[in-house]
């Protein structure tokens, strides 16, 4: 029924531009995420300028850049009963997203992810996960993820108890289905305390689309050299996506290696999202049957669409941007 | 104290593209601002697109241009005890006004404005005016606008009745300490029901500054006629403002009548706010003692930014901006 299925954080993102000297006196990882309570958040959120509010989370927004493309999607992950998750729930619904996790009460409150914008175009995330982390095995449709082509997981959500559990039970449903099960690594911190799991998984045979970054390849490989990193984790999964950021990014899949430049951009304006949205023009390709390299320039461009504007949610319309760019 | 202390409606602006299509099949009326109660808000929440939210309210957004141009400013307005009305209140004081007007309760909860953008960059408004149309005179403090130069207030907010009576008490406050009043007419619907208490505050001599837009002038005097308009209008105050979208703004003041064209723009993106910060510009350079032609310019320069980018506040370094234009 649905083309891809997946299970994130539903966080909305509070985005104002900052300067170097900002990031540098509030203590922020530049270009990293960070998780913050509730107090962190607050102290955050009152030295930040004034915000816009655009609906964020990391596989939320590649349901809506695959929604966009014309996939058919839906969308696992849980809001408070509050006005950020009205928010959050409109966004993904307007975009022709199927979304129907109950709301869970008023505390903790829906999560919000503090991104401050440095000139040069880089995100500093701060999120406070809220009720994000409360996201119960409950909430799983199994026979909709059965029914989907590939279930799409983030690996932020594999940190909290909650959903790290919903999200085995997920696997579990679309590798009985003989569907494919598609995961992005998300983060160097997520691989810090999650790499076991990860390779487990892997080497278990229970990833057949990988999706990093070449930092997060290394930490999960231990290797420093990119080659080696690539060699040593391709041969474990169906398909292996790395992103090199300006560098382009590789893919490997039955044994064919192909690598893409990153598609020019006039202006880096925000690059939250652009992993998120590389990983949705490549599944766009990936559920379609293209080829491999059609698939990595999809990314491609889905990815310089998002870096151009701010927010981590498309602005421009895919279809007709890929219709474009393709030919 | 305050260059200029504002009295106005608390809104976050929901804002989404939509096409020509959309604004006729819901049945909106294009370009303008219509007041909606909680189900016709909810019933174009659902049909609207992915959306952004971005604080808005017309007194609001001039503040915050002023704000951003260097001056010292003040907001008067209630949100309910909400997580709008967090991101309101953030906003503002993050743009570095002065706002303590205490939030009230959660019911009804804290105003938005759902925009529907089209392609021609025209913003169709929808208000739900929720906890904005409570604010209470209790909510002034008399002393504070004793001693601001400029009191401003929004015509759009004296349309509910509590907001109405303390801004009648804030003009006699002004008014008894010597200040000056500069009020904005905001849309013909506020002129069609209050243009008799508009036309008697005028005859009374308690309006120093006037902004209307061509259309505003035409309904307060009955004139069709733009220069008669003008000339029947400008005797009765200081000083008249009247902005004519891409037709540039004229001002007429003791004696004066100056006109400026509209600033070129690369591409209008979205109306929303060009109103609000024209008089931004233009309040910024009266209170800093500039000639009325250069206020007109100002003016112009702020509403050209507002209409480059989605939203009613600015992004661009407006001092900046005024700086490399006026040299």
């Amino acid at each position: 029924m649905f083309d891809v299925i997946a299970i994130g954080n539903a966080i909305v993102d509070v985005m104002a531009p900052a300067s170097e000297a900002d990031i540098e006196r509030l203590g922020l990882a530049k270009g990293g995420m960070t998780l913050v309570d509730s107090a962190r958040a607050q102290g955050l959120y009152d030295a930040m300028g004034p915000a816009r509010e655009i609906s964020g989370g990391s596989a939320a927004n590649t349901l809506a850049g695959l929604a966009a493309l014309g996939a058919r999607c839906a969308f696992i992950g849980q809001v408070a009963d509050d006005q950020l998750g009205e928010v959050f729930a409109h966004d993904i619904r307007a975009g022709g997203i199927a979304f129907s996790t109950p709301a869970r009460g008023q505390e903790p409150p829906t999560a919000r992810c503090l991104i401050f914008v440095t000139p040069d175009g880089q995100r500093t995330m701060n999120t406070f996960l809220g009720a994000s982390q409360h996201l119960p095995a409950a909430a799983l449709d199994p026979s909709a993820i059965a029914a989907a082509s590939v279930l799409y997981l983030e690996g932020y959500l594999w940190d909290p108890e909650e959903p790290r559990q919903a999200m085995r039970r997920a696997i579990e449903a679309a590798r009985t289905a003989g569907r494919q099960v598609a995961f992005t690594l998300s983060d160097g911190f997520v691989i810090a305390r999650h790499g076991d799991d990860f390779r487990a998984l892997i080497d278990a045979g229970q990833i057949d689309i990988l999706f990093a970054n070449e930092h997060e390849l290394a930490a999960l490989t231990g290797c420093n050299d990119f080659a080696d990193g690539l060699a040593q984790l391709a041969p474990k999964v169906a398909t292996l996506v790395v992103t090199r950021s300006e560098h382009g990014a590789h893919a490997v899949s039955g044994g064919e290696h192909v690598q893409v430049a990153a598609e020019p951009v006039a202006k880096v304006v925000d690059t939250t999202g652009a992993g998120d949205l590389f990983a949705a023009g490549f599944l766009f390709g990936h559920v379609r049957g293209r080829p491999l390299a059609e698939c990595l320039r999809l990314g491609a461009i889905c990815a310089a669409e998002i870096i151009s504007h701010y927010g981590a949610r498309p602005e421009a319309d895919l279809q007709a941007l890929i219709a474009a760019q393709l030919g």
